[in-house]
Order: C-alpha cells, then sequence, then structure tokens
C-alpha cells in the first residue's frame, strides 16, 4: 500500500505577516516505518499563534524551524503503520507530527490520547497545550486568591477563554480583553465573564479601570504591545503580570517593542513573569484530569473553531490567528 | 534667636536633566516650632536619582513635588527647638526634611538616629535608604542562593556598591556594571567584586556573557534602558530581576523606553519584579542591625562622597548624579 505524503515547509522567514509563499507545498510517498519506528496519519493540527515566532531566525523557547523542514505544528493521528513494540497500529496519539498528513516517528514526546477524556480536537485545546498554558500559567504563576480581579487577553483565543473561565471556577472576577462586539458579548454572555473590554473601541486602560475599580491583581498577557502597556497602569499592589505570549508583537517589522510603563512594576509591588509549558510535564496527567472535570460539568467550555480543507489550507488557518477572525482554539482537521 | 533658612523649592517640571533654574533659592527666617512640633537643623542630605523622578508630574511610588514646595530630600539633622515630648534639644534624627537648613516637623516619619552604629552621614548611606534598598531589593526580591552568579547595574552608585558587596557576603559571585575603567578596577580592587562590566566600553551583553557563562541568577537593575535589555538576553533559566531604578530613563525626552528583550523572561523562566523600600519599614531595625555589623567588620565598605558648600550646591550636587562624576554615596552637607 502506497500512501501520498502532502506537507508545508518553510521556505521563507517572512518580515510581518506570514503568507503562503513562505511555505512550500509537497507532496511525496509517505516513508515507511524502519524498526522502532511507525508511522501517524495525522487526523487534526493545533493552529497556534506561537506558530509565527518559530519561523523567525534565532532561538526562543525552542529552535526555530529551519529552512526547508516540514513546519512545525502539534497534532493527533492514528497509528497506521508499525514496527514500534508500544506503539501498536489504531493507537490515538498526540505529538509534534508537523503540518503533513503522514509523520514518522519513534515514540519521542509522543503520547497517548485518552478519549474517554474528550474528542481528539478537544486534546489540542482545552486537553492539550491551550488548557495546560491557562491552567499552570493562571493557577502556578498568576496565583489568584478567591475574590481577586483576573484580566486576561486575547480572551477570546484557546487560552484567554479557558483562563478566564479557570479564573471563575477558582472564585475571582474574570475580564477578557478582545476585538469587537461580538467576542466581548461571546466572552460575557457564553463564557460567564465578569467583564469584557473591546480594545477595537479605545481607552483600554478607561475601560479595564472602570471593570477593576480597586486594580487588576493578576494580568494574564498573551498579546503585548499597546495592550501589556495600558493593562500595567491599572495593577493592583503585589499584582503579578504573567507573560504567555505577545502576539501582537511576532509580526511586527520593528522588532519587538517593549513594555514602556514597566516601572509600574516598581510602583505597584508587582511582578511580572515568564514561563513554558514543557516545564510542567510531570504535572500535564494532574491538570488534564481537572481540566476533563470541568468540561464535562459544563463548568468550563470550549469553543473549538474546526477548519477543513486538509493540509493544503494550512497557510489560511494561520493566518486567520492574526486577522482575528478566529475565536476559541483553532484546529485544522486534514 | 533669629534663625535664617536657606532652602531651595521647585520652580519648574524639567524635559531632560535637571538644571539649576528648575529651583528657587529663598532664604527666610526659620518658623518657630508651635506645641508638639520641634525644629531641626539638617546637617546632611541624601543626594538621589530618585530625586528626579519626584521632579516629574504624575503620580509615582510618591506623589510628585509640586512646583513652589520645598524640594524632597532625606536629610539627617539635630534638634534645635522642640514643643514635642518625645524630640528633645539635641537629639538627632532622620527624616525627609527637604532641600533646606531648617525643618518644623510633628515627628511623623523623623526616626532618632544610633551614632553607636555609624557617622551621620552613613545614616543616609549604609545605614540609610540606600543599603535598605540594597539589603531588601537583594535578599528579599532577588534572593540569591549561594554560588549564584549576581549582576547589579549603576555599581559604582551608592545602592550598587552595597548591592554587589551584600551579594558577595552571601555567597554569590557578584559583577558590577559601571561606566568606565576607573569606576570598574574600584568595584573588583576595594570592594571585591568578582568582574565588572564597563559599559561605556559597548557590548555589554558579550561583557556579562563571559563573566557569566552559566547566565545571570540575579539582575539588580537600577538603571532600565539599554542595560536592562542588554542583560535580559543573559539571564539563567529561573532568572530575578529586581527593578530598583531606572536612572537611565528619568532625564528620558522621549519617555521611558521599555525593555525590548521582555519576552527573555518568557524563554528563561524568569520574573521581573518592583519594589518600594517603605513596604520594609517594619524591618529596617534589623536590616540596620545587620548592615551595621558587616560595616564594624570591615565586610561592608562605603565610599561616602560628601559634597560641601551648603544648600546652595544642591542643584549642582544633584546633576553630578547623571554625569557619572560621582562613586558611592552621594550626601550634601549643609
Amino acid at each position: 500500500m502506497t500512501r501520498t505524503n502532502t506537507q508545508y515547509r518553510l521556505a521563507a522567514r517572512p518580515v510581518g505577516l506570514p503568507a503562503a509563499s513562505d511555505f512550500q507545498y509537497a507532496e511525496e510517498p509517505a516513508p515507511r516505518p524502519g524498526e522502532g519506528e511507525f508511522l501517524v496519519q495525522v487526523d487534526y493540527l493545533s493552529i497556534d499563534p506561537a506558530m509565527r515566532s518559530w519561523m523567525n531566525e534565532g532561538r526562543s523557547y525552542v529552535p526555530p524551524v529551519g529552512l526547508g523542514e516540514v513546519m512545525r505544528a502539534a497534532g493527533i493521528g492514528r497509528v497506521v503503520e508499525s514496527r514500534h513494540p508500544a506503539h501498536p497500529v489504531g493507537e490515538v496519539v498526540s505529538g509534534t507530527f508537523g503540518v503533513q498528513r503522514y509523520a514518522l516517528s519513534d515514540g519521542k514526546g509522543v503520547a497517548p490520547v485518552d478519549l474517554s477524556l474528550g474528542e481528539a480536537p478537544v486534546h489540542l485545546g482545552a486537553l492539550g497545550y491551550s488548557g495546560l498554558t491557562a491552567y499552570f500559567g493562571l493557577l502556578d504563576i498568576g496565583r489568584p486568591e478567591p475574590g481577586q480581579t483576573v484580566v486576561v487577553s486575547a480572551a477570546a483565543g484557546s487560552v484567554g477563554a479557558l483562563t478566564g473561565q479557570i479564573a471563575r471556577i477558582k472564585g475571582c472576577r474574570a475580564i477578557g480583553i478582545a476585538g469587537g462586539p461580538d467576542k466581548c458579548r461571546f466572552l460575557v454572555e457564553e463564557l460567564g465573564f465578569d467583564g469584557a473590554v473591546d480594545y477595537k473601541a479605545g481607552n483600554v486602560r478607561a475601560q479595564v479601570r472602570d471593570l477593576a475599580p480597586g486594580g487588576v491583581d493578576v494580568f494574564f498577557d498573551n498579546v503585548g504591545g499597546d495592550i501589556l502597556d495600558d493593562v500595567l497602569t491599572t495593577l493592583a499592589h503585589g499584582a503579578r503580570v504573567v507573560i504567555s505570549g505577545a502576539v501582537s508583537q511576532y509580526n511586527s517589522e520593528q522588532g519587538v517593542r517593549g513594555p514602556a510603563n514597566y516601572m509600574q512594576l516598581l510602583v505597584n509591588r508587582a511582578s511580572m513573569t515568564g514561563f513554558v509549558i514543557f516545564d510542567y510535564a510531570a504535572r500535564y496527567g494532574e491538570a488534564r484530569a481537572e481540566l476533563a472535570d470541568w468540561l464535562r460539568s459544563g463548568r468550563l467550555k470550549e469553543r473549538t473553531h474546526v477548519i477543513t480543507g486538509g493540509v493544503e489550507r494550512f497557510p489560511q488557518a494561520l493566518l486567520g490567528l492574526f486577522t482575528g477572525e478566529n475565536t476559541g482554539k483553532a484546529v485544522l482537521a486534514l
């Protein structure tokens, strides 16, 4: 049986927004597993803002994707051929399989997926890195206490929507920052946020102050740029700023802009802390179990935005993250 | 007995470096204490970079000095007239007396000075806010562990010189960043720093990397700007950046520049935390006792830069902080 692999390789390092021409589409026969290897047919790819940062030269928390290499992506798939004792044919697995239909693996970084906890796409969202990032970033780094005010940016995105809801579950007030009235309504009416700030309506600082007159105790930032600077001026004493991402800066052609209001950390005796989710690998299990409980009980809702059309649609799917057309977790179905 | 008070009042809010014309010199009869008040003859004034930030409009960690008000300054003096039961004539006291020869007080914020711990100017330096800032900022916020590498900026300044020495006392490697070979030699040869980086020689990043090949565990920053950005690229995993000040930015005419490399906090799982020394008031005593012990035993050295000439010399003394001509704690003798 001959399988045809379809894939996108990184062809150029974009300046500004990525374009289809930054990727090269290729079709080739799928590889055959050697001894100790197996072949995964990838069914779903996670589409994440961090992908843009992996396209830049220079090491971030992971090395950049090399020119000519298959674009990095987390995915879920099924083992279709195996010469690996621990990964039999039929097993559903998650891993960093790349933007391709078939991926060869030796098992490193691959984990079985427990479909009893949730459907496959959910394992790329609430039960995947999005959920884990929200969970550990908020609870371990943000350390919110009941009654405190948690603000999250890119709140209608996958990580943000989960972060606000987890804050609510933990007894906090949750305020989301998102673009446009529809997303803001979604946060409050569908997800139960206590308030929402529409950054497209301007004056984020005043909007946050109105909703958090006692100051912001935890700011979970996915965005950077102006929004980070605005929220820095609204911090409560002892506030924690969690640096989860900087999606506003990944496409910047002028280089990253630092937070000019960082001295508010001094004024407010506040801290700004970064984290990398991989450090929590030993605790993924406990977090997934709790996230799955919340999903089952309906306390945590996930909206998955499944994009169809297969590998070919990858460049548009990625660009969709940066044009704000996406609500919830973006997943590409192959 | 009529005493003549000499003083400087804030006359204008400078843009960029402060000038003598931003202050108005005044002579007037010293006030007489009413019931519950006392008069202090101020003998020494602390000259601090933070003074520049108090001249700007807008609240920082303290309100700005109002136009027409006596310029704020910490000082040491002697009670010369008293109608206050707790502060008899002859008592040596510290407080925020302002840039003037005589200050009226109701006792609020005034503390007796224990000259057995050190001479009066030392109570404005190693036993005053400089020492307390170095002590609590390094030990409580930076939390260095023995064997770790501590980098401090403005290391030949009052706070910086003490911070590096305390790091050494606690078993850390101390690296100072200062301007010019003389200051760098002073840090290593006189104060026992393990290394010094001359920022005027360029490429701070490479210099720090050479001296801290394993990464910087604690960065105690008094400076901000380029130096903060450079050191952010040299952090070790789990590093703590202590925001003590931003002297490079206080005179900026373009507004404060934020640290463009702040995403290194994420890459390195690091934190950046601000603090205000007043929060530690309840623990000043324990810190002063330990600092005094270290001074007595010679483990901690302080160089006091006493400027003579009285109140009249205040504007030049302040400017000297920003032109880099100062080494150690600047004190104006009245």
